[in-house]
């Protein structure tokens, strides 16, 4: 081979606040638990997405500090100090979502947000929404994610104030089209304050929800000063 | 030319219940005029579809009993008689869909169905649906009509217990594709008890509700005669 | 885990008529069983689809009144008492269409409605439609189930004066891309009477009709006395 | 211009036993013009498609032979003798299929084949197919022009034993996609023997009609006596 | 089982003047082997196409006289007697086509044409084309099958007199998305006189290309007799 | 007609905290004039999106206080009081994105943002966006609106720290299919960090980029007061 | 405007070889013809695609050594000095084609090539692409523009050693898919050695002609000396 | 079987200056082997690409100068010598790209280029582009392979002067649509100077480079000989 197979952004984590994650499903075990490694020779955080289970046992059996979540298949070693102000609430409509509704969660959790789940709650019993609203109402930033129609993520943006991110799922058959109708259904949403992350995308999910969510408590003080007290 | 332009299908009503109605959109205004005279020579109500408005001036000063509807551009000459025992609600999600929702509504009264709208109750803002809920309930049959992601027919499936039939409307732009997001929607609803019509097809929802509706009275005294005092 | 993987909807009976049925693909086997377990706890029959072999053979162990149907993957264990008036035809194209098209004639049964199965009379040879259609004029609700062009839906429409539930079927290969030229074709059926539901939906075809079923009992009783008498 | 902008293929005929058409669609009313005339001064007969009324005017002026059919937008100078043993059959769905219908048959007709057109015939009411089959069934070779669901080519091919040309037609609205589902229904007929055109390409279904039906004149005296006895 | 799986069309063979085939891929093994066991027991001569291994074993080992193609998947048992005046060219792209053209090849003889293939004669290296354009020109028909580009229909369709049916293959990866590209391009291809049938639908290729090159013989003579002189 | 064609949504501001906008796209002249008028009677700030100039002309003159923007089509009667903390950059990659990312800009400070516009800086040249970075990366939000190939979202999102609402603009031709090119470029970025709004809708982004914004002065204080010395 | 609309790209020439063309169709009248009088001010020779009749009227009226082709919308102040050592062969397929092929024409003269169009030698009767063969193996590159089934690309590449740019049109109807077709017949082309342009981007296929030929002069002398001997 | 299975197109070589490849994804290994085998016996250097690793096992231990790379499954046979002047930059975005620029990079030395392989610098982390810059800019020709949104193409074209050939790359997940979102991105790319291949066709964009890189030594001299001085 002509050279490396991958050449990991060091200096990410200052020049975006987050680390590079590995992510697994496109690469051989052999070159996820190398990028890992050399990583964890940088003292770097690693957030694995998509980690087969051989690749969380090998890497678990040489880092104690290792974790791993099969559900989602996130595979962490270490994670950054809690260092956002709100709470990220991730609603999940139903069981079958939940592979990808916690990848959200724990990519969160591993920049340094605090997050909590709310599963099963879609719109085919709407009732189970409104019990957990009060919740859901308590956070900075929320996450939705669905399959199927995806019309999760309108119905709650019209229902907070806070900043709705739509993560439509892969579940289903027939016309959901692999996401695809989840996908259009969250792009055309009626209610305005959602903004749609790719077919799957846990991670992308959890990572902006932190972005905005660490807003909360960095920014305002530096960047805005004049304004804080209202 | 080899023949006549159209082959006008005068027993249908004895065959199905229903006349034939005519499609004006891929029509002349010669060919419209032409098929609405010969069906009322043969004394055939008509229910005329996307009717201009030239046309529609031109058929209300020939018969003083036609109706236009210039939202919809639904045209009457003569109605059948009230012959079903429910009612139907349409329900519409914006002011965008009400020439489509028009559209059902005026079918199914033409043809002898008791039939009300309930505009502008469109998930976004979800307590406008709960605000008419209880008249939406008296319904037998539910139209659900709605652009952009449609969601509002699975969400009052989850509410309802009679049958939804959802029109997915073509306002919106972008990802809305012409209302196909709205039809995908539609048809991955999470909700069970949905079905749905073409894009627009404000006629054919009418219509389906019609037959649905008509069934609660004429069919179980004939035909299910023994467990009607149920 | 942060919660319970999945919030069943208990009073969604009282709410919609009909209890909440177990979609098994989206699910491990443990998640599907856990959930039937605890519905037969709360003594809520169960109707489960696409549910695997070795489910379907630890539920069957486990209560001597579930049934099993191979074909279909429909798992049921106990079932609602006959609550409809009227019939249910279930017409269904080619062999090719079988398991989807039992999975509606099932869900309509275990529902409460009587409901027949017409199979492989597709329009191919159409003599084969006209054989049985004194009988499929019987019905009711018809769900006309068929894969490729599926023009079954629209021939039927033109003949009868029931609703028909086109219920589009993934079989075929080439340009019927995964039951999508079915599913057109069935949306843009040019007789009026046809409403769609999602590709291999067997489950919310057969929902459907006994929901439309069950009214030409029920309703017209108690809602619409004054017409009752037409 | 660095050369002419058309180079006429005047040896075609000899080629492919037809002259070339002229599509005015893509042309400025010169180009089109100029071609039609060159083509003349060679003694060609000339079929032009799409033709705007004005061209048609100009031709018509300049050659009295000429004939301009203004519903196809078909202008012919001059045609090829009768050269074809059998009859053409062009069934015809809706009455908003005619002009492509019509290009069709002018098609055949100009290049030498008997042709006869059935308007007005779908699927939607089958019992018009039926009052006219023994008709279509003398027919050597059939054109069956639909628009939405396009069943029209399906339900013939399982009547018939001569080959179907399925021409899908761009009429409709929502999920007719401009004639997209009409042709997947064609691509997908359960029944075999039929073959579909591009979209709207009635001329393309006439001229492959006419070299079908011409060849049961010419080909088999020639090309394979020996069997010519049965 | 409410009934029986398939009804077999008995009298198709009269009706269209072929027997019917029996599709594989959508049947099990037994439902395959029950329907040609029961076509023979009615001694009606059996095409099966995409049959798997097992079941041709099965076959041949009960019926002498079946035949089995690995290519292609095509299964006989018996065949019509030829009954065709001319010839079937089967020309074919590439290696990789080979399958579906030979299902073409193979479905044109049982049937009772004479039929040839041209295999690798795409139009990437299109003197291979030219090579054997004479021997294509001898027959009455053209099956061109091609993946890709679908080139190869457009060509051939330009350099012959007779009808070219197109037969897209699904091969290639990438753009040619499972055979549409292949599908678009025969569907637009520039010249005249092509018509194209579902991607890797060999059986109905072939199928047709008897219809015509059938009539080449009988038709003439009977139905059309005052023109045979010409 | 059955009631009234819009139904305000009057509490939505104490809802979400935003009062609702006004499309004026799918409604005519005169629905848009009535509702906003009746907004204006019940003191709500209006912000009516897509507005027709005439619409404008008339609003303009009916109150001293509106604004109109001829290149977005953004038609204001008041706003909010400035209530939000930081910065929204609106960064946009060609001239012919403009009206949208404009729509995104106006939006923002009509809600109560402080908010700017760096044209121009599409990544085919991208020193361009490389000169205006220190001010970007000053901002709380971005916006990013592009149309082809939408790269501009993943790229300054690798770049900043800050979350980047991508907004897909339908310009351009060919394979940008409306917009579809640079919606699925965008939910696509390799950097994570970016979420999606549909096809041309400058108003949710802005709305949404808002959202973000206010919760960097509000939120903090008084929902996780707990945290806030981090 | 909270800037300038446009923010010229002026040392692109250094840095890509190139100056920046200006895309007409996205911007108003006033915004072309300010752009190019500042790059006129500027010294830069100005390439403008889609030009408006109006616009070009204007520009020509100032600048004395304007040209403007109306076929294909393209207008030049100016032009660069011949600079690259071969010949461009633009090769069309039929008259539609012209405007597209012309622009890649045009753009690659103004960028200072040679270049020559082929007009009308599309695949349908490819003995006109035979008559020019040996003209078009002079060329260094070979633009090959057609619409429909694109066909020609691939069939040229496999005839010549020169590479080909592939340029879809958007012209045809149906199945063309406004270019679609061509698109994917171009990508899917079976012989090696093309590469394709967006639809109708014949200012793309120009430019990067213009590239590939500039290198044949300029680059093998200094870059690479050793091995020029060769 | 009627004759052989492939064609081989000896005389490529003289026609279009390169030898035939072998594409084994389509063929069983049996005819992958025996078309190696023929071509090696009549000295043609063979380059195989998506080879097995059954099929390089049984080529390597038969010719000891084949050479096999198990990561993009290129297995060559003798090579063509060196003779092309300049070099050749594989740009490749991500770990997951590399089969795909591995097959472009050594199909372009088999051809007698000088290539090199630029891995993991996209878009996401721009700097590490930079940083490789002016190693790419020594190139005569760039392939640029990406995966997700596609966007090195046009980043990298707005940068340099040479030639890019686009390759799009099937990696990614939900909205990258099995390469799709690649594809129009590159397509759509705002940079002029880019064309596309294939998705995942990397023969095809390395055999286009050393097309292009081919003549920048040998067709200079021969064909433009009056402006080589310059």
């Amino acid at each position: 081979m002509d050279g490396d197979f991958a050449c990991i952004d060091k200096d990410r984590a200052s020049r975006t606040g987050c680390p590079e994650a590995v992510y697994c499903a496109g690469k051989t075990l052999e070159q996820s638990e190398s990028i890992i490694t050399r990583m964890r020779e940088g003292d770097i955080p690693v957030l694995a997405t998509r980690a087969q289970k051989e690749l969380a046992e090998r890497i678990c059996h040489r880092y104690p500090d290792a974790e791993y979540d099969s559900i989602s298949g996130i595979l962490t070693v270490g994670r950054l100090a809690e260092n956002a102000g709100g709470l990220i609430a991730v609603v999940c409509a139903g069981t079958s979502d939940l592979p990808i509704a916690r990848e959200a969660l724990l990519t969160a959790r591993f920049l340094g947000s605090a997050a909590e789940i709310f599963p099963d709650v879609g719109v085919a019993g709407i009732h189970r929404l409104f019990s957990c609203l009060e919740d859901i109402r308590k956070a900075n930033v929320i996450v939705a994610a669905a399959g199927m129609e995806g019309a999760l993520a309108g119905v709650i943006a019209g229902l907070v104030s806070a900043p709705v991110i739509a993560l439509p799922v892969s579940v289903g058959y027939g016309a959901s089209f692999g996401g695809l109708s989840a996908l259009l259904g969250m792009l055309t949403a009626c209610a305005p304050g959602v903004a749609v992350v790719n077919i799957d995308n846990g991670f992308g999910a959890g990572y902006l929800a932190h972005q905005i969510n660490k807003q909360t408590v960095a920014k305002p003080v530096e960047a805005v000063p004049g304004q804080h007290g209202l």
